[in-house]
């Protein structure tokens, strides 16, 4: 029973000790960047899976599958989109001895591969909006050092992609996803901040890319999702034409939303504690963990009482897991403390001849369940637990953030900085270097911090286009 | 809506017509073999695997999911299973514009990239069973015709792999996925025949392969899926050992249980007809269409019932679809028919007056339901359906096989062809010659028809081993 790293001062070494310690995922498969879902971490990317997919369909998209292999000369149609990845694409050259006339690219992402159909599958205006979205595995040949869920080279990943009449048809999209995101980000109890990528940091071929930015402490942030606004971009270049109401024909405007399997990594470090992982409630693998307290003199009551529990919440819905294996008591509490399980229910004699249950949540709280309401307490107490995470994390994220009046304020900072910028790619880079981070950009809507925007730009002190924006440390 | 070419005289352009005028799946992806997933075609994926992952895990099988891409050095370490497989994988050769140090395969199957880890899960005989599955795409260089959900380059698999303490419990495993795949198939209504392939048909590395196979008519079948016993032949090559209680070491024993896509294929196959698609209930992307009958008369009495029935059969939990296209009732009905939806519901003004709505199953089936009685109504009209359509498939599975007494039986068969086989490869090549097709193997358990097995090989005349076999046209 090792003790984890300190979370706050070894940030990615206690993050790595518990994907590895709670089981989420095995990196010793024998290539670098790519891991094995073990059976409980693949239990919680189902949960991401089906939140994704209940909160997406609600806004009216539809799930499709596009392939994994796009020929190079699809691939390389968008200039600016070529540019972006070709140094990180897989090939694949051939097949079986034979080398392949068109080199194939492992998806990194699948403007590429879906386009040249949409073109097809778009005729009239009709046929718009197109909102489709898909739940693959993209790849990248990373080089930098990967880390589990967060940087991988096989990327579990969610794309929606569209197709809309005009600019202003997409970026409604672009606000729709935002509210989809919103309550995706609920079920994480994830705080977040949209922020608006700065020119040079903008998904390759977008128009503008508006980040999901959480911070994970430390004045760093995950970028955990984006949301696109492509224009004709790929529209042009792959010939998605409609025929509209007037009888002239035009491009679909385009826009696309990303998420990933680094959801469950900001889940983990932002829930995570010196114990382990902390899973909201939908995310767990188990929402319901019941150890039976056995002893000699404890009969098998229980057991029983155990056995009952796990039937009547199984078929209240819940996912619950009965803790048999042959161990003690404590052992088995602090392994599903290190697993994030958020409700564990102890049953020992005691609890069994009252016919109740000793609750205790992943923050530590105690109580006692009844068995006779024992659906409606379970409820009670997994609702408070979900709630006081979330207040947990809020008051985090409020603490995250600080306001920067000069340049010697970025140095060394411990918070993301929110100062004054004026949009220039100088003053950007100047915000880079002294944070020696990235400029996240300008955050959509009200900022982390409300503050009077100071009348300059922190760097050049120009009161033009002055607007506020979001620097971080790296990762 | 030009009609479908004749099922029983050209039934792979018939397939073809049906597979793309219901929209299931579109080829025209610039990548041959490799098709995309449609919205519709996604649908009935979706509820394919549900009820795989439904039936795998009532047995205990956990959900894991490992990499795509296998180094070079873990793909080879098994000699039979490289043989089997060297012509048909994909490379990837290249990351960026840098080659890669160890070439990587696109996994065909995933025994070479699990059993590299498995060694590694598995220490003691209490690890024992390990029984995991995974639903991923594999990818296969097929060098045959390709057809959409049949014989396609990117497979969508279901693939269990489990590790067993000895042999009799990697038998006893083999047993249990045919019991589920027993379950699987009646959702599907699909009958089936298990059958132990010749040895010269095996899988690459098993020690003995059971084939799922199932008629499709003109004495022809497709196999849907396969089980396999491996003995040690991969745990030796991958070292996946335990330590037995009595202190020893010794090699697991494996079995795996494939499935694909093909399932689909196989439903469409069976059950389609000279009107298009035809979907059982669980594998449906809708279960019910509801069409309202508006005219200048009815006013919105038809929409106002019809959205009344879709909100209380979903909220029922079934998969329904209004079809609010504007469109004549008569080409509507035309559509889902070709689309296979198991129920229709008509509502127009009279309807509406009275609180029914005209039912019409899939096979024709007339019937009127109650709003009163909705859900109920409904629900007996899907399951009528549903009896009868697996009544339709079992008469034809029972008519689709005969014996076959000589040799001269065999040529022009339009039926699968049941009869004595000494077992010898010499006989097994012969029988196949004459049929122009292929010796299935050994019916597992009874044979698909009841009668005393002859006292010679069909060939050889020899008394020695014989046991039946079936033997099938090509596709």
């Amino acid at each position: 029973m090792a003790t984890l790293p300190d979370k706050r001062t070894d940030f990615i070494e206690w993050y790595l000790a518990v994907v590895e310690s709670a089981g989420l995922s095995d990196k010793r498969y024998p290539v670098k960047g790519m891991n094995v879902w073990t059976p409980y971490g693949f239990r919680a990317r189902r949960n991401l899976d089906r939140i994704l997919i209940r909160e997406i369909e609600a806004t009216g998209s539809e799930a499709v599958e596009f392939p994994a292999l796009i020929p190079q000369t699809e691939f390389a149609k968008e200039k600016e989109h070529i540019k972006g990845f070709d140094a990180q694409v897989y090939w694949v050259t051939k097949g079986g001895s034979n080398d392949l006339d068109i080199p194939l690219v492992l998806r990194p992402t699948s403007e590429t591969a879906m386009y040249p159909v949409f073109a097809l599958w778009v005729r009239s205006h009709q046929d718009l909006p197109l909102n489709v979205y898909q739940i693959v595995n993209t790849f990248r040949y990373e080089t930098k050092t990967t880390r589990p869920f967060i940087r991988v080279r096989e990327i579990h990943f969610f794309e929606e992609h569209t197709c809309q009449v005009d600019q202003a048809a997409a970026t409604a999209r672009v606000r729709s996803n935002l509210a989809a995101f919103e309550r995706m980000a609920a079920a994480f109890a994830l705080p977040f901040v949209p922020v608006r990528r700065p020119e040079w940091d903008k998904f390759a071929g977008a128009f503008y890319s508006i980040a999901l930015d959480i911070p994970i402490g430390e004045g760093r942030t995950l970028q955990i999702g984006s949301v696109h606004h492509y224009l004709e971009n790929f529209s042009r270049p792959y010939g998605i034409q409609y025929e509209a109401a007037d009888g002239s024909t035009k491009h679909v405007h385009q826009t696309t939303f990303g998420l990933s399997e680094r959801l469950l990594g900001a889940v983990l470090s932002v829930h995570g504690d010196s114990k382990g992982a902390v899973f909201p409630r939908e995310v767990a693998p188990y929402e319901v963990v019941v150890v039976p307290i056995l002893s000699a003199a404890s009969g098998d009551a229980p057991t029983r009482a155990a056995n009952e529990i796990v039937a009547r919440l199984t078929t209240a819905g819940l996912r619950v897991h009965l803790d048999t294996r042959d161990d003690r008591p404590g052992a088995k509490y602090y392994y599903w403390e290190l697993r994030g399980a958020p409700l564990r229910l102890e049953v020992g004699a005691r609890e069994a001849a009252a016919r109740t249950a000793s609750a205790v949540d992943r923050l530590g709280t105690r109580g006692l369940v009844a068995l006779d309401t024992l659906e409606a307490d379970v409820e009670r107490a997994l609702a408070a637990f979900d709630r006081a995470l979330l207040e947990k994390a809020r008051a985090e994220f409020a603490g995250a953030f600080a306001l920067a009046g000069s340049v010697d304020d970025l140095r060394g900072s411990k918070q993301v900085r929110q100062l004054a910028w004026c949009g220039s790619e100088v003053c950007g880079h100047a915000i880079e270097q002294a944070i020696d981070g990235a400029l996240l950009g300008t955050p959509e809507g009200a900022p982390p911090i409300a503050a009077p925007l100071p009348p300059g730009c922190l760097v050049c002190g120009s009161t033009d286009g002055v607007r506020w924006a979001l620097a971080a440390r790296p990762l």
